[in-house]
């Protein structure tokens, strides 16, 4: 996403992609929330930096109407925002901090309000770049010199401001010298894996192999894959991960065949209010996605089953990498422990 | 398929479906071997009754040409059917069979081996369908009324000669009065859940919905589930079975879960010179079927693992459903009995 001086607020339109690389503008509250239930972007902290990004735009659009109408403009975008996606926590910890912005200088004019939003939504976009590489810093202690990783879905530079938390991991032990060789799921049903991760990494000449979801574990099986490094959508207090839909039978396969399981996400995706995995709302998508493809249908008219996300047991993971730090063996005391600032930083390379 | 008398055999193409019901004729061997290796027809069952059908077409073609010839002709259709695909274990026993049966006229005239191939053909196919029904009695002992069961990839009638293998025992079980409702993977990457059961399931008003196979672990965490029937494509001496890609993953989530694991395959399927599942052979298909779907390309060109099957061990299937009987808990000795004739008919209904 970008924001040149003076120019429309675009997002690179991940739907086009890998096949064509096109920018689009987003000018309205209603914009935004549009782009990001449509996946135009996506990847929880890509979805938290645009919704602020969202807020800060609708702002400067109206800071020429009377105050309270601004006020109550501003209101509803929040409002607009937060029901464009339910299960990304990124999403409601980026509104809830533009929010916090606003009420510190809610009683200046309007213009200085939207100045001091659009700067609050680019902070919080460099933070998170700036998170992503201390979390690739402290992911890469996991990452062996030759290993061979598997991810799913795409937590890349698509997903976040920059870098990316499972891929700014690799991407950082790339960069420390370590030679790694990734093996990605295409993730259906909207091929995150096979568009965006696929393209991400054959772009920064990272060697990559494309596999259905399903065929992960026979690889697993075969003891061809070192370690697993996926994202996350929403943290629980005891440390179950939300993520999209597939990452829970992976963890299941991991531990069964003894390779570990690391989750990379940023403090801004922990839900510290909820106590476990259970209680985090999964999104239902429709059945376009998995009925066809662009203009290819390939299934009769069916009823489909289609959670956007699903829950992986804090049990089942090895590590959180976090830019604080790392929490190996996740459960509620280390994350309320990570949540008061202590930071983890022992390694568990196998 | 079928061969009416004075015309093609013809086969319909399965690449078509659910868009299109299109039958083709396979008027040779070669043209058999393709249509096999290109997916026109799939499902273990069927490849065998196919292939059966292939060498009888090529053997009527060539009737008018010398003995000599005509037993080259014919060992280089067996030769080349056998090369067809790799891991169906029926396709080698149709093709024993069919050698079996021209030995027993070898010395006769072309006309009347051919006429002899063509009849232990049908004989083949004729079997099958007979084995599929009993198949289904025995396995709709294991279904539950109201059953609510999930399978993956397609093993009904498109895979059979007819009424199917795991949609056999679920069609069985209808017939008998039961109320069930499936769960279809789609069954990534050739999506045969999607176009094939979704599409058969539908035709006879079964209740389906499809899902993402990725999606089976939540649907099987969340208790939505009662039983996983699936078919296969080689059952070890071990018991262990070779099935599309994917089903080793949902055997590990169904035991996770405490749901029945059932397997239905005819005794055609039984590969008892296999000690076990990890001599299988694992045909490995081409990346075209990852990177994209018909006119759709949507993955850029990197490398891709493309396994057609994976292998469940033995200890994850709760039953094997056979035509001569249930094989509850099926381990070496059990599969051992099997093969002498003893038939296991008690059940294990949850």
């Amino acid at each position: 996403m970008r924001w040149p001086a003076g120019a429309d607020f675009e997002i690179l339109d991940q739907r086009a992609l890998p096949g064509r690389e096109v920018f689009i503008p987003l000018r309205s509250a209603t914009g935004t929330a549009h782009a990001i239930r449509d996946l135009a972007v996506r990847g929880a902290p890509a979805i938290g930096c645009t919704a602020a990004f969202g807020i800060a735009v609708e702002a400067l659009n109206a800071v020429d109407v009377p105050p309270a109408m601004f006020a109550a403009r501003l209101e509803a975008a929040f409002v607009e925002l937060a029901a464009s996606r339910p299960t990304a926590i990124n999403l409601f910890w980026a509104l809830d901090r533009m929010r916090a912005a606003w009420k510190t200088c809610a009683a200046e004019s309007t213009r200085s309000v939207a100045t001091r939003l659009r700067a609050e939504a680019q902070t919080i976009f460099d933070e998170d770049i700036a998170a992503n590489r201390r979390m690739g810093e402290f992911g890469a202690m996991l990452v062996p010199d030759g290993a061979r990783i598997l991810t799913h879905c795409n937590a890349g530079a698509l997903a976040t401001a920059g870098h990316g938390t499972a891929l700014g991991v690799i991407r950082s032990a790339v960069a420390a010298g370590k030679k790694v060789e990734v093996f990605a799921d295409e993730t259906r049903p909207v091929l995150q894996g096979a568009r965006l991760t696929a393209w991400e990494l054959h772009r920064d000449g990272i060697p990559v192999t494309l596999l259905p979801d399903v065929a992960a574990a026979s690889l697993l099986a075969s003891g061809r894959i070192d370690l697993v490094i996926v994202g996350a959508d929403r943290i629980a207090a005891n440390g179950d991960v939300a993520n999209k839909v597939g990452t829970y039978p992976l963890a299941v396969l991991a531990r069964r065949h003894g390779v570990q399981f690391h989750v990379a996400a940023p403090r801004s995706t922990f839900d510290f209010s909820m106590p476990d995995g259970a209680s985090i709302p999964i999104e239902q998508r429709g059945a376009g996605e998995v009925l066809g493809y662009g203009t290819e249908r390939w299934a009769p008219d069916v009823p489909v089953f289609n959670p956007a996300f699903d829950v992986t047991p804090a049990g089942l993971v090895s590590t959180i990498i976090t830019e604080d730090g790392l929490i190996p063996g996740p459960d509620a005391s280390k994350v309320a422990a990570f949540r008061v600032g202590a930071t983890v930083r022992e390694t568990r390379i196998r």
